[in-house]
């Protein structure tokens, strides 16, 4: 059985060693450890991948931890076993660049999720879910039927049990019922250099003011928008010579790379949030 | 002879052909040529380098100029002849790094210009021009002297015949005054990738903000803080592995890089400002 | 009508202006014009795109300018009217990412070309095709085959009157004789910062040897393995802690994104190769 | 008082927890703990920094150390205490962009060493040596005289006890006898992305190609030119708009910037070689 441990706290002596201790004496063996003080909060963080005998057991393991150690230091921790395959939904409007990246690579096996449905708030993208046959849901969201769409919403993610979601240019604001039930879970690509450009149109607000650099941010989705815990940016140049739509295709290009590593690091584990910020064990 | 010849005006049928043509009319041979068109503002703008006979005088040939095809089209242009190096300002406060750079560059035959004096509201880095053997001014700053400080800026920029101001981390706002005099030939380094974080310690924003990339921008100074017309931006990868000391200490290099670019460009006479935004012929 | 045309030839003055002229001649208005001296090999290029009325042939403006400038100053040149859309066909392997970007970009109208037809020397990706409804040819190459199945690509490369061909990880040599029939229009990607780490298994390679930086390159493929003209290049980081799978990875994602490029600027004809080398008008 | 202890041994179970509880019997608090697994080479690296009581002392560290630990596991290992300013020699030859940058760095406190001299085979930039007051030699080298040269280097090497050489665009093959005595402790700027164009004049090399990147690159010296373990590498966009000296202007921010990085991370002590490759624990 192979475990992965992410693991925050207050900054104290000997984290480091009680846990390696008790791994060892679990007859475990490090084969990844990786750790972290933000000196400025005070806060240790840490990420360990561990093999073991085939005879522990997962429910055995965190009990014995969460007594032995997480109580001690006040840990807040999770361990989770190689093998399980997390349900990610993908929320979609019209632009197609990010669905198609990430059903590619899903495709292709490049990334180790199942994907139960793509929900959209536009019929538009169906024919793509269909080409790599996926179901898809047309739940549309307006003002009017805001609490509607927001109930449907959750019924599909309770339904198919989904781990996370993608929102992959859904091009509306997730309602905070559906954030509080996925915290930390629901991963959005905007298509500026947050905090630069947050909010609408940002390609056009980056074209007017003549930047000479244009981004993407992948962040986890809070109540405030634009403003969740960046787990990953890129940028490109761009200068005179680029239109507005220059921009907009420059940009496709980053938002979908930048979006889906973002997806990578939160599938293999590699992500702890803390204080609206992330730690990336990369 | 070599001239360049900035222009810029209307967007209309025919420039390029009239341009080249009164060119060719002079016996000059074209270089170079770029041009560009913003057509969301409907504006031309040419750079052109072209050499001609040694007789051919500069005030001559700017009158023909001006008479047969500024006038007709409309344009604000100008000529520079090769060979004339520029006066260029130093500005400093009490940061080393650019200072360094940039007399570096100068000392080492990088830098086509001439360095008339260091500026500081500080005496501290006296020493460094002591070692480059430049002129250096210690002209405090503070609010209650303000207004004579700035006479004494504009005294010492006219009196030495100042061609442009550089800030190498001048962490003073320059008057409006001086700003009037020097319409888009003071280059500032501002330590963020703005529009993201203007304005006092970007570094400490952008480490609260938890962003994945740090940038420098280098722009012309307006009236309103941080936000003319950007010339250079460049940026490198952070992560919570850095402290503030660290985007401080990769930040420097970022700046330096970007703030000697941007020096460069405009000594080079590559750049063009229209609506608070370049055009860099690069 | 808009034309597009691409010029090279001997420098020498007079140049611009000539053309300039002959446009302006035609009623044409010039809406981009950008040129380069080569001054070590001595040759002039320029790309310009001009209108025209909707009554001037495109055969009629080739004679005349081939009679009128191309003649007098030794030009190779070519010209071409907007909206035609140019024959793309795709050589596959048994790698996918390259597969599903191009399909992808074309399906969301991003590639303004036809896809008559995907090739491979395996059947693997034939789903692939389906899914795009693109048709799909199983073409076996082996040593002993070779020249059935050079014969084999020649037809269908004929039958469908395809313009250019991209080797989107197509693991086999390509025929100098198809060579011969497309100059510079077989577009390679090649999966190292070219050019070190030419032919196989470049990523195993760099991880070998320790660099912190891998590449892809796009070029024109010419008789002469991986040193043919390049398009494009990008790179990204790495360090000790990626193992060559994730070179790999990582290389995947520089592959798709520097080939997407290198297709677009063909598509475009922002390029033109002298000497093996590009000039690339972005 | 705080040590960091750098290791490499084989692979083995356990490890992390044995050093861990090894700390922690001394009373240590590990403040910084970074582990890796070659897991094709089959070797484990570990970087860790721990304060331990004033009373402590580095050399019954040491002992212990190796008795307890270094032996079970094979360990190469060494411990290093804060506090220690090492001793860094500078060679040059004529080119001054990265001599200038690491003095410049050095003066305003950026990089803790002592600079006990600077030799150079030519006298022209003793100017600068005196500019920042560093004792300067002026060794020539040339064939005839070359052993005389290579003893005079290893004298004034010895008498200054230099910890370790930066040859910053030193432009003559350093003897293997200096690098036996200096294993990987001299530190070289190559100017090109390794392996691409190794050996003389890369950037003629690099502009002969055509290639759209340069880049530069910071390695170890060992016998063999420009094929040592790589410590640092970055690189910078190039077009065909770049001549031969534009790649040169280029390259010198580059090769600063890379060698400083490589500089700053010898020193901080974040670099273990193996296999001609480096781990860096940045």
């Amino acid at each position: 059985m192979k475990l992965t441990v992410l693991i925050h706290c207050e900054d104290q002596p000997g984290i480091i060693s009680s846990v390696t201790q008790f791994i060892h004496g679990k007859n475990g063996n490090i084969i990844y450890l990786d750790q972290h003080v933000d000196k400025e909060a005070g806060v240790f963080f840490m990420r360990l991948e561990s093999e073991f005998d085939s005879h522990l057991e997962l429910s055995h393991f965190k009990e014995s931890f969460e007594q032995k150690l997480a109580k001690t230091y006040g840990m807040e921790w999770d361990a989770f076993e190689d093998g399980h395959k997390p349900k990610m939904a993908i929320f979609v409007s019209k632009y197609k660049h990010c669905l198609y990246d990430l059903l590619s690579r899903h495709n292709s096996g490049e990334l180790d999720v199942d994907i139960p449905f793509i929900l959209s708030n536009h019929p538009d993208l169906k024919y793509i879910a269909d080409q790599f046959q996926i179901p898809f849901f047309h739940v549309p969201f307006t003002k009017d039927i805001r609490e509607t769409a927001e109930v449907e919403q959750m019924e599909l993610l309770k339904e198919h049990q989904v781990d996370f979601v993608v929102l992959a240019r859904y091009m509306q604001i997730v309602s905070p019922k559906v954030i509080d039930v996925f915290p930390h879970k629901i991963i959005n690509i905007h298509h500026s250099f947050l905090p630069a450009f947050a909010g609408a149109k940002p390609y056009h607000a980056a074209f007017e003011r003549g930047v000479k650099i244009i981004g993407a941010t992948s962040h986890y989705v809070t109540a405030e928008l634009d403003a969740g815990p960046i787990i990953e940016q890129d940028v490109t140049t761009v200068s005179h010579t680029h239109a507005i739509k220059d921009f907009i295709a420059k940009g496709r290009d980053l938002e979908k790379i930048v979006l889906a590593r973002a997806v990578h690091l939160h599938v293999a584990r590699k992500t702890i949030v803390y204080n609206n910020k992330t730690v990336i064990f990369s």
